[in-house]
């Protein structure tokens, strides 16, 4: 068995008040979105978060297909022109990746690192799946669809091509899209060029990039980002239950302007108009709350114009600032009731984590 | 005097096997260009390195100005529409952050903590600065050109808009360019829009972004970022050297597949292509070679196709890779006959490191 480094002290978890070069060098390459994006409804392609597991590839556009076979009526083999030519949808979708958040849980599994900024919102242009699993014809045995990326690497020691799969109740849902354009332009490479799935309401590991292959299948789709990682469990031996949908969460654009290092904000005196955006996956948004006190009490803010339904809401509060320390706090509360936490309920692969955002500030 | 947060034992500096929770923000915020988009002549916009010391600022276009006065004999007020009128010239450039290898370096800055990837090449259109300032005519006692950016934040406790300043014989080069497109779009937000400044061959921190304002004056710039920061200095209390153009550098796609956590390479024996970029500020790179065994023995790698006269030049080395366990290594040697060092030569704020990159290889 070939050996990679072992990083830490071999448990797979890292101490809270240190990060590990390897951590450094995955939070170098991915790409969080620095807070003050979430001004733009749309979030510009160069600063939507970005998490790639292996390398992007290197694809000839001219040469690739999207193959549509196993449990299907008429396998398909399609070129990117074959997929432009059919009828197309544009959709504003909110992602975030699965393990958002993963740095602030303790103890911290050693993964991407990243704190809160894992998020985004772009307009995707493409056919719908569910145009395409039609024309193929999926057998009635097909109970989950497999998506394949051209994405190759080693993970828990397992070389593999990164693969996915979808009930063929969720594969079939209207706004699953085969996407060719990212806010009005041809997929850049890193995003998933040139063509991937997006799957709006859930956590971006659903949303294969570099796709190149479609297979309907009986039996529930055993691979590694399946049934090894993307779980919510308490160990590496318990099963778990799978990440799925977006949790509730709501982020504040930092107010005033920041320290270099410590990112600590510095706030003038006065009428402090605070904002930012709030999602729920599936669900809406049913109230954002606002605390300049730590989380000890909360005010209601209020909602901006909405941007579309698979999308975040913007919301906005007023506050008087006086002079003094803050830790500013926002918080959001789904349509079914769910509100984020103060603290992470924990889970081993650091997934799902949708507690409350602090942000420290000095007005002067 | 307001306080922010103390980082590690508060010297400044951090422990060679962990990193600070403050870098790891500054990581997740800015951005590195993964190494496999060294394949691409020019670097796709959401890849390209990114920078930011406090926050991408909002600029509306309409109510935006630059600027041009003092030492001026007449001042000039210009819109975006003014400056996208006169002629234009698109220049590749290659760019790259001056604390580019920080995290390398021992005992190592607390800052922006880059390994290798603060790197980009990019297409940007603009108007020359020199026609700018030959408009506004320069007073025969200008002796500097100031440059001030739209952002604000603190940084030393000093509360500051971002400016740096370029010697008139330098602002009146034909390459330095007042920049409204990259790639051939309009410049992102996080890339400097409106209007950023370019300057070929120097270090990043030189091509200001969301530029508003040019004075010409008769004494040197004593602003932060001249006198405080971007020094080669060994000591705080030092003046030292300023930073100025880019030092000689290559780098490689890593081949082959990568692990997940380490990013360690996975290779098949057998022939392999080692390629990548190499540059050297405003001098041409004359040799690059390659090791597969950490730098004890080194042979000549061929020269790609250039790119453009400001930006990097492609390298080639076929490998006969056998199973085994390997570091591989490039080094690059300027038209001056400065070759890149085996261990960076220490300095105080971690700039200008171009110390040999490492590759972990396992060949299978």
């Amino acid at each position: 068995m070939r050996r990679f480094r072992t990083i830490g002290d071999g448990s797979g978890f890292g101490r809270d008040d240190t990060l590990y070069p390897e951590e450094l060098q995955l939070a170098l390459r991915n790409r969080g979105m620095p807070l003050e994006g979430l001004r733009y409804p749309i979030t510009p392609t160069g600063i939507h978060y970005l998490l790639v597991h292996y390398d992007i590839p290197e694809i000839d556009a001219s040469a690739w297909r999207l193959t549509v076979s196993g449990l299907v009526t008429t396998p398909l083999s399609l070129t990117l022109d074959d997929i432009r030519k059919r009828p197309r949808r544009t959709l504003a979708v909110t992602m975030e990746c699965a393990g958002n958040g993963r740095a602030l849980s303790s103890p911290r599994r050693i993964s991407q690192p990243w704190l809160v900024e894992a998020i985004g919102t772009a307009e995707w242009t493409g056919m719908p799946l569910k145009g395409v699993l039609e024309e193929a014809g999926l057998a009635r045995a097909a109970i989950e669809v497999i998506f394949t990326g051209r994405d190759e690497g080693v993970e828990g020691n397992v070389v593999q091509r990164y693969q996915r799969s979808l009930a063929v109740s969720e594969a079939l849902r209207d706004e699953v899209l085969l996407a060719y354009e990212m806010n009005g332009q041809p997929i850049e490479p890193q995003h998933g060029f040139p063509l991937r799935l997006v799957v709006p309401g859930w956590y971006g590991m659903t949303s294969v990039k570099w796709l190149d292959r479609i297979d309907a299948t009986a039996e529930p789709f055993q691979g590694y980002q399946m049934t090894r990682v993307y779980r919510y469990a308490r160990s590496e031996e318990e099963s778990g239950e799978p990440v799925t949908l977006i949790r509730v969460r709501a982020l504040m654009i930092p107010p005033g302007i920041p320290d270099f290092m410590t990112r600590t904000r510095l706030v003038r005196a006065g009428r402090v108009i605070l904002s930012g955006r709030a999602w729920a996956g599936r669900l809406a948004v049913a109230r954002v709350e606002v605390s300049a006190d730590g989380g000890a009490t909360w005010s209601d803010a209020r909602f901006g114009d909405p941007v579309s339904p698979h999308a975040w809401n913007e919301w906005i509060f007023e506050w008087n600032a006086r002079p003094g320390s803050y830790t500013l706090c926002v918080r959001a509360t789904d349509s079914s009731g769910n509100v984020q936490p103060a603290e992470q309920e924990w889970n081993f692969g650091g997934y799902g984590n949708n507690s409350v955002q602090r942000v420290d500030a000095i007005v002067e």
